[in-house]
């Protein structure tokens, strides 16, 4: 595993087309899934969603990460600024080359804006983005995608404790894994 | 890679107390990643929805595989059966332990009920499992937990071409990857 590698991998978050109350549940998933998995910022466009943002605070407020979250209106604007500022587009689509095709190549990046549709993506964010990436051919779920893209391009180290290589989030709430039941320590 | 072990491993997705409005989008996620990651059957206690499971069968007709969806009342009854028809329950908790560590452990079973709860998941689960196990120790994502435990029991099988060893879902349905844009194939 190549931790110096992925330590240093600035990924960026992107949530295309946020509808209320129809998508509540599953943008806060892909915005909790970008920030245990190693994003620091997550951006969404659609409709704006204090709800949304709060959740994602309050996670980072009692289980610790800076990953912050920001609505914005134009996504094409985003992308647009994003390329300017170095950041390699990565369109998750289930119409894309496979995950595993690419990522050796999107490895090598130092800096990675994934961007995750919804239920109708426009056209020229498929023309935008430098790759159009597909976790299986198979209709599943942005989360799942999401969760599987950071998996590869970090070398799975949202899975390894800090001192292996993993992230260290520093929260007030730590779990300590148990055969049974729920142990939390409140630091 | 083992794909004459991933090819074998029977795999059982349950998911716990389904409550409309509140998890209809997020359990269909579930359900279509159990489908997508090589599961063969899906229950689900909490509130019946036949939305629910017309959509898992509208994909399966429309791009293959033969996933079953069934509601059943009673979990625990459900997971003793499981248990007595030889299927070791994993059920998937942030404060279980963590999932790299026992992955070794849970891929040389054959069948594997894969147990996936909501807000709410009541004690009697974490003991009837045969292991809780957590995917990270953050809180994030059932659809993404499940994604990554059946990425790592089948060794990333769903990834994989039918050719290479990946599932084969015969849907009259496929797409073709592409760099950019959309190509289905309508067989």
């Amino acid at each position: 595993m190549d931790y110096a590698k992925s330590f240093f991998m600035d990924i960026s978050v992107l949530r295309l087309g946020h509808r209320l109350p129809r998508d509540e549940r599953i943008s806060t998933h892909v915005a909790l899934v970008a920030r245990a998995f190693g994003a620091s910022s997550i951006a969404y466009t659609g409709q704006h969603d204090a709800g949304l943002e709060d959740s994602v605070r309050k996670i980072c407020g009692n289980w610790g990460g800076k990953v912050s979250i920001e609505y914005v209106k134009s996504h094409t604007s985003f992308i647009r600024k994003a390329k300017a500022d170095g950041y390699c587009v990565v369109h998750l689509t289930m119409y894309g080359l496979p995950l595993q095709q690419k990522a050796p190549e999107l490895r090598k990046r130092d800096k990675i804006l994934v961007v995750v549709g919804s239920e109708h993506v426009p056209g020229e964010v498929y023309q935008m983005a430098d790759f159009n990436i597909s976790v299986t051919n198979q209709p599943h779920s942005e989360v799942a995608a999401l969760a599987i893209t950071l998996d590869r391009l970090t070398d799975g180290r949202e899975l390894l404790p800090p001192e292996a290589g993993g992230f260290d989030f520093g929260g007030k709430l730590r779990i300590v894994p148990a055969e049974r039941g729920k142990t939390v320590v409140n630091q």
